[in-house]
């Protein structure tokens, strides 16, 4: 091997730096008390404080930091803007390394080893790809990760207390609890300018290009990019309904029979449904793959979630003290609570639809063809009124709904996610379709029920591109314009009143004009308080949900309104780059998260492809062309028609979905070695571990053996 | 530890056995070609050839086994009764140790380290229980599998044949080929006479006992064992129906408004079927685990299929040449060839069915009443044209099937059984529910209907337990009065005819008085040749089929007929016993074979509960129960109330089937446990690798390294 010589220089180097680093970091770190308002050149996470938080509180908590947490390193600053306090956190090469250990960072092996993903190990650092480069060996992701896996680390020991009224028991962890309480404001990772630009470039205007995923997934974490590598293939496979239901439009229009197409689309749509979401475990497992997340490790080595009670135990696998709480409890809770409550909730939803209905009905009887002036006003009150309702009761159902998650006591950040997001689909979907299953069951008018679903479509899409672009912009500008004000030195701040007296306000001010902060915005805020007043991006579930209630309108009403699929594919080919914009632009950087599959969502999607069943023969019972194709039915023999097409196209369902094998073979085989190789290092241990327990036994007893005995069976 | 001298006595122990064993084994089997009828006493498998087999043809495999595969000892010998050569096979000890670790045996490690059940391993054989006892470390059933894994694994060479009919190519498994093909009559183990008194002992008599389901693993495997554990757990659920149904039983006879309790029925016999199966599934892992067989190891290690069809690659675990078969072309054979041809065949039989019922209308209208003399019996001539019409039926779609899963080439036995089931049980559903349906839904007759449904519940189970119990019981009688005749000197037998000249029937007649062959029958067989005509106990798949339809009966008319529960408990309690009486006394001992769970069984428990709710629905509409309750509907709302109470029902089967956990709290912690043990362990041995393969590249470059980076590095 001829890299050799400078393999070694490189190990002499890394030796080096690690030492240097170490100690310049900590005497820096040990600095800390004069403040500083520029962020260092290294700042990865951020935590600010809420407003009227004393300078005592946050010595305090930096005090514990630095006791207990000596692998941070951080600068306190006052940002006179949204006048908080704020830490900027980091942490030097060798602890991101020790860290990257611990959080079990999958790092790439160096290309003689094969170039594989595995856990970073610091015993044998130099075989992972790129170590030697302290620059650019973390992504700024894995740093942000690292950094807060630290942060959280952090445990109160007996007698801990922020204030009179948050005191903490041994052990609790204490940014949390904080964070919870509002005692600290919000908890921040960085944006990366340049991958942001890069981003910009290949992803928002990329129309023409794939989605980079990679990248994606690289500055967002897998949680996300599994969101648009999501949105992508449901986009993709849009483009079948929608030329399908171009089709038959032109059919339909034409010929003038359109119910004889109802069962042929219905029976489209069924199979459509099933190979989109089967295709997407595949796609899914794809992409999981090659970003390593498939593979989870057991969920008893997750960290359970910080609101999490129960009796202390020890951990089985790790032995650390953890709360458990018994599973037929939550399952309990469950049964006897959360779903009577949930049901009682749904039912009033559904009552103040109807009644929102039987109004609407009654005013348009009443006053459209009414001579009275004003009269056509009035038809519109019950709508209103239905809007402020439905904002009331989505207000209301979700706290219950969090309420009732928070009761069920989810030991994983994920199944509390999973239970919550289950129970406000419930609502969103109730909320969505009510008005549509009310026009085509009810009122049976299909034509009405078209106009309907042309308004809701065009509506939902073109308000929500609003709602989830301008709004969030819109709030961030005014924001900013506020801050800018208020820097500027308007009477609002007396330097009196500055929470924390003694702040350097002159180098606050001096802000290098040549600093990425100046350039992009002139006012005099710096670039952390640009992110700070963002707002925090929680999820993709607003997304997903969006998404959810679209494939209900393409999976149910296709039949009725061929060229639903149509609009949908327009209108996602703009999403997949509205979406990408505003999560670039409009929102603070979301800590990356790893997941394997889209989660609850899977199910969801394959729950509403079986109601879109049942809906779609409603509206082929509605439409009456099984009495057009067969003339003479009585609607006796109709409706049982109806009911065997119906369970027909259940067990087809059912049928296909499990022909398509959800994971593609090449990686079946892959996860196959994997688990072989990982059996068999199990045994290869545990052997090695029995014969070391012998040899010790026999030492102990200082008489020869007979070691060749089983060398003697092996040998046949 | 005081044991330490006792441990190394056995070891020594071990060590000469093994040697002496070893030698005089091997002597034993050179002298192979002396024949004797008498079984030795440690004969584990018995092999016998087809009637007109030539020496030849036996002294050819004969040289092919003991050059190829020389574990295995055998004995040929001449059955006088069968007519037929038979090799008896065993393996010295040693061999079977060998064989042991080759199959993946689990046993259990001695005390000291925790009793665990593992792999066994010669390399560290004395860490396991027992292994110093040769007679007993192995059980009967595990020996059997060894020995059977020695004679399977005899593979040909280029130009190897049995006759000019059966030649084989390189490397095909030679056995599995000529039992394919007939040339080879049986394979079958020895039963074990102590072992079946102790069954019949603890099981069939034991009425008042649990199954001694243990014992039952330890001598028939796995598979069958939980064949019986589904048994006694269904047929404890079954408790639930039986109680309740008589309850309302007796609430309809004496009410006579017997319709308001078919809802209650209903709904009561969905949520007992979902409580039944899904506390299987918990049921299931708690023996599995408890056998050892949860935890299975990629299939990609198991043996492929004799049969099983395609171009040789080298497996990817394994790297040892295997047929390969790619899924796609499977799915390909599954979706256009087995679906379409199943489907005609299933039309064919509902054709039949249909034509019969409208014969057997037609014969009664013209004939119930008529006075010809003699026109009562063409009533029943429908009857008896049915019943041979689905005779043949049957067979031939059963060759079908067959056909068809061949055609589909499946890798594992595993799932070619599972896709022929699945073939199966459709057609036995059909052909058990058609004329219930009819009855049911077409004559609308519910008074009829229970009268059909006492007959076919009453006579499926005495003709299904006689079926099972005397049939097989009275063959093998037969079979050996005919055989006892025959050794007797009739002239059937002339000496010259002997298919194989120069069998000593001297030694052959000169049976030990003592034997226990002598004492069980007072025929002059041998104990070997009885179990030969015993007929072969191919699974248990006859037994589920017939508790798959009694199970139909019971969740699908359990609200028109609630006495079906009872009927059925009652069957079971003795079905349980001549279950196990059939396989004790009535068939050749099977071989043990590892599952982890009923297979396919458990998906059409599923489906059919499904199919109950719409069955269920359909009786209350029949019943006219709704109308009764809420007076004045017509008969469209009517149907509508139903389809709705049909699709709650389906939905909350679905939810309720989420609901339970289906592997108990401990068990899931301890397979966590092991996963992430397995995990840890390759990525020590990994680490280990990459350390060692360092230090080679560094030692080939003989320059001084700088070791102390790492541990610097780790050392914070």
């Amino acid at each position: 091997m001829p890299d050799i010589n400078k393999y070694k220089e490189r190990l002499t180097e890394l030796r080096e730096r690690v030492t240097y680093t170490g100690k310049t970091l900590l005497e820096r770190s040990r600095k800390w008390r004069c403040f500083s308002t520029k962020p260092p050149s290294n700042c990865d996470v951020v935590v600010t404080f809420e407003r009227d938080t004393r300078e005592e509180q946050v010595e305090w908590l930096s005090n514990r930091i630095q006791a207990r947490i000596p692998e941070l390193i951080f600068t306190k600053t006052f940002h006179r803007g949204t006048q908080r306090i704020a830490l900027y956190l980091t942490c030097s090469f060798k602890d991101l390394l020790k860290g990257a250990q611990e959080v079990r960072l999958r790092k790439r092996l160096i290309a003689d080893l094969g170039e594989e993903l595995q856990e970073f190990c610091i015993e044998d650092c130099e075989n992972f790809e790129g170590v030697f480069d302290q620059e650019k060996f973390f992504t700024s992701k894995e740093r942000q990760t690292i950094v807060r896996y630290y942060l959280m680390s952090l445990r109160a020991m007996a007698g801990d207390a922020w204030d009179d009224h948050t005191q903490f028991s041994h052990g609790q962890a204490i940014m949390p609890v904080l964070l919870a309480k509002g005692k600290i404001a919000s908890i921040f990772p960085l944006h990366d300018r340049e991958a942001l630009m890069d981003l910009q470039q290949s992803w928002v205007r990329g129309f023409t290009h794939r989605q980079p995923l990679d990248a994606v997934a690289e500055y967002f974490g897998v949680k996300i990019a599994l969101y648009f590598a999501w949105l992508g293939h449901y986009t993709t496979f849009l483009l079948a309904p929608a030329i399908f239901g171009l089709f038959s439009w032109f059919l339909v229009s034409t010929t003038k029979q359109g119910a004889l197409y109802y069962p042929v689309l219905a029976f489209f749509t069924m199979v459509w449904a099933v190979f989109f979401q089967e295709a997407w475990k595949r796609t899914n497992n794809y992409y999981t793959h090659r970003w390593g997340t498939l593979d989870k490790s057991p969920s008893l080595l997750e960290e359970p979630r910080p609101l999490f009670r129960g009796a202390l135990e020890p951990n089985p696998i790790t032995g650390r003290l953890e709360p458990f709480y018994p599973r037929w409890k939550r399952n309990l809770i469950v049964c006897f609570v959360t779903i009577p409550i949930t049901l009682i909730c749904l039912i009033i939803i559904v009552g103040v639809a109807v009644g929102h209905l039987k109004l609407q009905e009654l005013a348009e009887d009443k006053f459209t063809n009414s001579s009275i002036p004003g009269a056509k006003m009035i038809v519109h009150i019950p709508m209103i009124l239905y809007a402020v309702n439905i904002a009331i009761l989505n207000e209301v159902y979700r706290k219950i709904a969090v309420k009732l998650t928070e009761l069920e006591n989810h030991r994983l950040n994920e199944s509390y996610n999973q239970a919550l997001i289950s129970k406000l689909i419930l609502f969103q979907f109730i909320n969505a379709f009510y008005a549509s299953f009310y026009i085509a069951f009810y009122r049976l008018d299909l034509d009405l029920l078209r106009n309907h679903l042309v308004t809701m479509l065009v509506t939902r899409q073109i308000t929500g591109n609003i709602k989830e672009i301008f709004l969030p912009m819109g709030q961030t500008r005014i924001k900013q314009v506020l801050l800018t004000l208020r820097t500027d030195g308007l009477p609002t701040l007396k330097k009196d009143e500055s929470p924390v007296p003694g702040l350097n306000e002159e180098e606050s001010e001096t802000l290098d004009p040549d600093s990425p902060a100046r350039k992009i915005s002139d006012v005099k805020i710096t670039r952390v308080e640009q992110e700070e007043i963002m707002p925090v991006y929680d999820d993709a579930t607003e997304d997903y949900l969006e998404m959810f209630i679209q494939f209900g309108f393409v999976s149910m009403f296709t039949c009725a309104f061929p060229i639903c699929g149509l609009l949908a594919f327009l209108n996602n080919i703009l999403e997949i780059r509205s979406d990408a914009f505003k999560l670039l632009t409009n929102f603070q950087r979301p800590f990356a998260e790893n997941a394997n599959g889209i989660g609850v969502w899977e199910q969801a999607f394959e729950i509403v492809s079986y109601v879109a069943i049942a809906v779609n023969v409603g509206l082929i019972g509605v439409s009456g062309s099984i009495q057009t194709i067969i003339p003479g039915l009585t609607s006796y023999q109709n409706i049982l028609i109806l009911v065997a097409i119906e369970h027909i196209l259940f067990a087809l369902r059912f049928g296909l979905s499990h022909i398509i094998p959800p994971i593609p073979l090449a990686l079946e085989r892959s996860i196959a070695i994997l688990e072989h190789k990982r059996r068999e290092a199990l045994k290869t241990l545990q052997r090695e571990e029995r014969k070391e327990a012998r040899r010790i036994s026999d030492e102990n007893c200082e008489q020869d053996y007979p070691s060749d005995v089983t060398s003697d069976i092996d040998s046949h």
